[in-house]
């Protein structure tokens, strides 16, 4: 039997400040720093030896995952970094509050950008400081790739061709694989491994910090999936999460 | 023209408590984590942008790399992780005081140990729990290949074929590269670089922390190398390094 298991970063400097992060840069605070210590703790208690491990290329998910296996004294497997796997790009609402963006667009239509499968937010002019194309990470990717917004479907199409192109023939090799990344990201992977139509996968709120597993067989079908820690505390954090967008 | 920078890892529990180390996985002091973004600060100012990177098996390099990385905002970077960048194997030696064993063999036995190119410290048991086989990190790696003690030949004869095969074609494709490791393996590097003689090169006291840069033409040839940093301080860490075996 065949473990991967997903691990969402826990909070970053712009959650607590409850501003739209995206591709936006932003570290971890100090308690999402604690979240991935203690995901390695309760994977290190459940026995989880990985052989390798995937991340995006921003630094709240790198961090998590190396702080994570360095708990569980594992930090020397063999760990790759790609876009593909990065959370969903907000577009022009990237930096904004928001409740503030609630208050002035409505509820409703912060839902939609946030929440529904095919929505994109506003996006971003190819020339906004914020565009991939102006970041030197993303100079090894063709532009024609790299979004300047994303529905989750977008999200989900971008991330497919790394899941089957090399997630999917490690998974074949390996026994046991974690990847550190984000909600929307997550959202993606949870969808295809366990085939969740368009209108049910926006309503899944992975919580933070609390490793997912998924048992799978040879034929990566999932014989069983769940989370590892206390389940009143990973359904206080899903709660946490699905509330964010609400106007104060 | 290219880079190389190779960078020593600064303080660990063992540096600070005087003990052989070699292979064996102690974590950097909070000094040494210091020292490590106080190299990624150093090599920011420098203006360095790395292409990828390149570290060892052991949690104090590993950690060393992503600190610096961190600091300088590239932790995204790719980093490959390999054994051949390990300490040199100091055998059964590991773990030891260095003050105590130059009491008990006397300081030119250990100095040796230390320092001869081709003397190899007492190797350990096939059966010693400290033996690379006993330890999952190195399951995949032919046990052939495995040592239980090394000279500095030896642990140089292991690097050679990863820098032959993996890191001069990474240099040929890419710009700039970063190798984070320890004072043996970066020797290795060193002597292959400027094809330093046997005789000499166990003379190198590369200090800890400080950036040593190598400008390559684009056949590989070194135009100039150099440490980022405070001479002085560069001088004062080489000097702490190579009074290490002493007794007290």
């Amino acid at each position: 039997m065949k473990k991967l298991v997903l691990l969402r970063h826990g909070q970053s400097q712009w959650n607590l400040e409850n501003r739209f992060t995206g591709w936006t840069d932003v570290d971890l605070t100090a308690q999402g720093e604690d979240e991935a210590r203690q995901a390695g703790r309760l994977m290190a208690q459940a026995g989880l030896n990985f052989d390798r491990a995937f991340t995006s290329y921003l630094t709240r998910a790198i961090k998590t995952l190396n702080l994570a296996l360095e708990t569980m004294h594992q930090l020397w497997i063999p760990a790759d970094k790609t876009w593909r796997l990065n959370e969903k790009h907000y577009g022009a609402l990237q930096g904004l509050n928001k409740s503030q963006t609630a208050q002035q667009y409505g509820d409703e239509q912060v839902l939609l950008w946030r929440r529904a499968y095919d929505v994109r937010p506003p996006a971003l002019a190819p020339d906004d400081p914020r565009h991939p194309s102006q970041d030197p990470r993303y100079r090894g990717i063709s532009p024609t790739v790299l979004p300047a917004t994303e529905s989750l479907q977008d999200c989900i199409a971008r991330l497919d061709p790394y899941w089957q192109n090399t997630i999917v023939p490690a998974l074949q090799q390996a026994d046991q694989i974690l990847i550190a990344a984000h909600g929307n990201s997550l959202r993606g992977i949870v969808k295809i491994l366990k085939n969740i139509p368009d209108d049910k996968i926006v309503g899944l709120n992975i919580p933070t910090g609390a490793p997912y597993v998924f048992e799978l067989d040879e034929d990566l079908h999932v014989l069983k999936d769940y989370y590892l820690g206390d389940p009143q505390d990973i359904a206080r954090r899903a709660q946490a999460v699905s509330e964010q967008a609400k106007h104060k």
